[in-house]
């Protein structure tokens, strides 16, 4: 059994890391910590728990986190840098779920997240979360900034056209929409249901902090000699609770390429990869089919024949977009199989 | 391993099953049947079950849904009773979530389903499958039909206090309100988004086909010479996929009984019952504290300390409501735990 | 043209106290305050209004307030209380949305209310608003305490029956679902779109601020010597943003009187009045065919003949159960047509 | 007044029609047809409509009709081509609604919908009836072909950038997601609530029927010896009833033209467009601020300051994307002040 600590777990992602965990065969989560709700049980506040967790949350301890196989952290970005120093160690490893040690680029993360890094010596060595591209460093890391939720459906849907080098690079488009529990559990009129429910609105067009995230993935992976890819990236925020849809767009680089050529491509690239689904050519994913699955399903399009690809992407973005992709990391980590505790069929309808 | 036929498997209940079934443990779906989607693999209906089923539709053939240990019937009313006589020949057993064989009077159910009954002779044999009364019978029951979702609901809210003799039999108000789930995948007009979203109304306020089963499964368990239970049931219909919330009414009989008195009664009603969950006094179940998940959350309040008690009872319709019971049912009839694959949280937010 | 002002502007009902009135042909809205938002464009707060208003919030001036024919407060409960005797010492005409002068007894106020009330010399005077009730005392009164969302669709619902001495005063039961609109503008936990969307609860059942007033205003019609009206109200929460429906029930006195007798005491006693439609019996009112409306619909149900009738109403909870009522009420108090300005048909679908 | 004939007016562009025409001063609806509910009283299939229409439907007669001063089609393609002939032999003037007669070119039109025109011979003298297009011909028009919904949210996004040809021709992406009842009033499995609430998805990718109405439309605006503009155009499906967003890609050919030169741009443009409203750059225009409007809101965005400008641009989907349009329509034919009946303020929240 992994021993399992949380800090920071009266959030959605909080929730739903206990939520898996209370599925997962070897994981025993013996701390959640919230400073706020200290000596609450878990079940008081998520009553959707109640049964699974005798827990109660408490003040976090550095001492009594270090006892723990691993740390995740379900807090907002400036915690984990916060303790990192000190919980790296005694010997634990952390699975970061905030966007702590994302960048490698200290200065651009202070640019986009307007403080001081507390702790950029861990930068180096923190690996990028996410599966599909990291595997095999993930599995030895001590230290793993998991993938943000609308990069991991962006990087997954272009990747594999991006690692053949087959899409102008500056011609990249992700419009992407999302569930409002991306926004997370804070009390702020803008997140209220009466201002949310029954509209849509982009957001953020000046620029989100998820896109030099999308930005260092998408040229970690292109090939040498190309110019640097850019995406002009607008979310937008959807009238429900889970789920992100990417729509994304670029310019073929060669016109002769036909979608048939693409869509094996991505069952290729994606083949070792029990979460990414590349459906038929011609689908059209809805997030409901991955709703509280770790599953990101994929498909493509190439309207009119003409030069520019679609790739549709939707994952669950509190699932393989954050507390699902954190257990896959997890099982890597502890040398279980990458799929345990993941494998519930999405809830549809 | 279970092996299992369905029969009918292109509704809601159909896709709940296959999702609760996928991830139990001794079960084995081995048939699946729609007579107008043969052919079609599930998987491509239901996107959500890719990588869960390899299995088609096929047209139902009495001799294979023989060859399993049970057969659910997934079905609108009227298809189990046409095709029982020859499957319990096969020797088979059968879980009809259908409406088929719950009321106890031939008469009855041919006024309420307005049609003669196709196989009357097996109403006596069939036990009503609501675990949390019928527990025993179930285990041997070759024929079990499942309770209905509004009766669920409301039996269970309703039940410790009518088998104490505690309420007035007349004095019973069901007033229910459902996720629209509950309704069927049906192409009707009056069950499109466009004229259920954002909107709220009670229907069926004359004549629901719930309320025969709610009474004749309340006056089951009412104590002989107490006058016959009735029940105005008033159910609504909610712009929500999943999820029932009953709030009950009754009369005390005896007002001098303080509402601790009540709690303690319904704790230990259900003390053996894993999924029924009694709140504390006070507290308020949300029907997502159930979602996907097999628990009826309850908890009761008696405003300004009058003679009304008011019991809230929640459930998920397609999983305690109907699929999840089904499975229960299975665990029961196939000497499993009862809780054997239904221990998922529900999924909220 | 009437000369306007609003305290208040930022909430919801303060905004559809704006949408109202920019359609109405005789009100001139020349004030509408917010100590928070003071100087910034009320199209900016918000953008549904531009090019309907170029007025900015202000900062609550008695003697400004004092120039205009009417003040409506979109206020919290407590604020209108505040200002009311310097405001009405100026001669103008006060309509309150808010809770502040809704009972008529101060020590019952200051239970429910947790507070001191800081003007109750102002209670006796006070004309509660509900036109179908006190039309002539509004229309010369100088303070009018309009009557709360869930007051107006419970009462307007009983009473007929019970000014006819037609039901048991104890058997009353109010179950009775809003939209989450009526929480208000606030930023709390409990009212964000992830927590409430697509889910269903209860909630104050123990004992919410409309029992009094509701209490208050069905005894005030009942018959000499009858028994206290007594009220079991059950309010809950809809994952919509708009609409009340309430489900009444009552036990019939005479159970030889058919729901056609009912039917046309319901049409007889509502004649005159416009805002209120009693559909045929047999229907069942939908929320959203009031949305945006000042009408309440109503509709009787008899189930399976018992002594119980049973009662649906549904309004606009910010319109008929606030801002359009209080237009009515201006109307009134003006010497208009009580539907001038009103008279917009719901927004469907 | 305006004395009016609707024909089809059984699906939601009928109803909004109606409501709209409900309080329009200067219009008389004589006649709305509908051969399945003939007979039916408009009320009594749209609640909302009670106390507004003593209409019944009735099956339509082209006499009759033609004593109206104009008549609008509410129907599914194909109906208004094959009466347009015996209908304009009557004198009266036509509004189609559908898209009948909005592609100029035959051969398109058969190729998009499938069947052949039954009456091409007025395709020429058609009027694309987007009103901040083509007004002064739509004064005059005998038969206008009112835009569509998606046609018109993109058209107005892009109209400035295409007309001054400071856009790449090929570069425009529109990424366009809409409310469910831009589908209609149809008994499709796939537009239950179940399939749609709390989901999201893309559709039609392979090419939708509104791409070459909206290629069209462009392609008429663009400067002589460009070329010609091509659009990728990716619909998508929102878990709401009401609103069209559009979010609008290309690629400027001056990337020294700032933002702000833009937003001058798109200003002057629509200076005279009562129902254009530019938002402030920066701004991200909400469905809901134009709910049940005839507005269209706008704002632009230059992200990063690169090479790419985003346009979005809000339309209520029945409102200004088909009836309220089509009232805008029937004012400018009529003579009236283009707002005429079309001033109500958007229901927010």
């Amino acid at each position: 059994m992994v021993k399992v600590a949380i800090v920071g777990g009266t959030g959605y992602t909080g929730v739903e890391l206990l939520r898996l965990l209370a599925q997962h065969p070897q994981a025993d989560v013996r701390i959640i910590t919230s400073r706020a709700e200290a000596g609450l049980p878990v079940a008081k506040l998520f009553p959707s728990l109640r049964g699974h967790y005798d827990l109660r949350f408490s003040v976090p301890d550095v001492a009594q986190l270090g006892l723990c196989d691993v740390v995740f952290f379900a807090t907002p970005h400036g915690v984990a840098q916060a303790m990192m120093k000190d919980l790296l160690a005694t010997g634990t490893r952390v699975i970061d779920l905030s966007a702590d040690f994302r960048l490698r680029d200290v200065a651009q993360w202070e640019h986009w997240y307007g403080q001081k890094h507390g702790s950029p010596e861990y930068l180096p060595e923190a690996v990028y979360g996410l599966p599909e591209v990291n595997r095999e460093s993930i599995r030895s890391a001590r230290l793993v900034a998991c993938a943000g939720c609308y990069p991991t459906a962006v990087q997954l849907g272009f990747l594999p056209l991006l690692e053949a080098g087959l899409i102008a690079p500056h011609s990249l488009i992700a419009n992407v929409a999302s569930g409002v529990s991306g926004a997370g559990r804070q009390a702020k009129l803008d997140l209220l249901f009466a201002e949310l429910s029954d509209s849509y609105k982009a957001y953020g067009s000046a620029g989100h902090r998820h896109l030099p995230e999308i930005e260092q993935g998408l040229r970690a992976v292109q090939k040498a000699g190309e110019h640097t890819a850019e995406v002009t990236f607008i979310p937008h925020l959807l009238p429900m609770v889970r789920g992100i849809h990417a729509t994304l767009y670029a310019d073929l680089l060669d016109e002769s390429l036909d979608l048939a050529d693409m869509q094996a491509l991505y069952e290729k690239r994606y083949a070792a990869d029990c979460f990414v689904d590349v459906l038929p050519a011609g689908s059209h994913p809805e997030t409901r089919s991955v709703r509280g699955s770790n599953v990101c399903r994929i498909a493509l399009a190439r309207p009119q024949a003409r030069k520019r690809i679609v790739i549709m992407s939707v994952i669950d973005n509190l699932t393989k977009g954050a507390s699902g992709q954190a257990v896959q990391v997890m099982n890597l980590m502890c040398g279980l199989p990458e799929q345990t505790g993941l494998m519930q069929a999405a809830l549809l309808p």
